[in-house]
């Protein structure tokens, strides 16, 4: 083979970027060795310092280098708003809409018998028991809208039947800036169903 | 700002990589940080010793761990016939062909003199040097099909007019595959000035 081992080692290695092909990963080794050669390095270090140093917050199990993320740790926040999500990247999604400003708690995935997820492995138990402690007005539930993440909501909000929480799903429709005529049956029929008095 | 610093940094670190942009980044951090750590912890040891470790062949240029790159160091191949390129990565384009048996040569660049771009910064005085010292029966320019890479081709062309060495362009003409009604005026013009009795 014509490259130099290491050069092909790289490649390989860039592979496990997500979205990431033969192609790129050729591409991305070249221009970081020919031209970003401390972009790179800074790149190494940064990379082993955030698989070190992050874990997860102890208050809602997003991802933090300290033991409370800054977002529990903010005390401006409304902690009687609870929002329910599967992953750390759909915190940053609802951050990013300025439109939330509550407190957020990570499952860190949806059930899924076949995998073998179960509610223990989601932390609901733990959620739970924070509801319990708690002075929580309303827990939004904003898993995402695929048949895990339903049958995850709806499992969360039985658990919670007894406790006096206001417990609400976020809303299903057609997108801002659709057209109907793209958007698929089952979301048009949850939209028309979930109609409001203008 | 609602993301831990340690994830920004991460974030803008992988900004580096070329055809990455905001989203991209987010996207391979939080990837990275739930699913690939050990992964990601290679990626950071390789990418660390390929940008110390590797550097440049001192026979054809190329990138090369190695004083000698494992082309330049393999004895099968026919050392009369050199290729010279523009850069790394068009060594292992062609090499990929596996139409061409002999060895390279690698500007690191093309003549550019806006620049600051000269001859002696592309290394072609040690390229005539070694045309002057070593049995080379063909020199093909393999430069790219642009002004610059056209000029550099003229350029080193017109250097070796009194050697008693074979000079050769790759070919310009339509490339395989392609449809002429997409062809542009300029490479369909080439295509036909440069027409082969069949």
């Amino acid at each position: 083979m014509s490259l130099s081992p290491l050069i092909q080692q790289l490649i390989s290695a860039l592979r496990c970027l997500p979205g990431v092909g033969p192609k790129s990963a050729q591409r991305m080794a070249f221009h970081l060795l020919e031209r970003e050669r401390d972009a790179a390095l800074l790149l190494s270090d940064i990379l082993r310092t955030a698989v070190t140093d992050l874990g997860r917050c102890e208050h809602c199990s997003t991802l933090s280098e300290t033991a409370l993320c800054p977002l529990c740790a903010d005390q401006s926040r409304n902690q009687k708003l609870l929002c329910v999500v599967e992953t750390p990247m759909d915190v940053l999604a609802i951050e990013q809409t300025g439109g939330f400003n509550g407190l957020y708690y990570v499952l860190g995935g949806h059930l899924s018998p076949l995998d073998g997820v179960g509610p223990d492995d989601l932390g609901i138990d733990k959620l739970v028991q924070r509801l319990l402690q708690e002075q929580v007005d309303e827990l939004i539930l904003a898993t995402n809208p695929t048949v895990e993440g339903e049958a995850t909501a709806h499992y969360i909000a039985e658990q919670l039947q007894d406790l006096a929480i206001k417990v609400s799903r976020i809303a299903h429709g057609v997108p801002v800036g659709g057209e109907l005529e793209y958007v698929d049956g089952g979301t048009l029929a949850h939209a028309l169903a979930g109609r409001r008095a203008i």
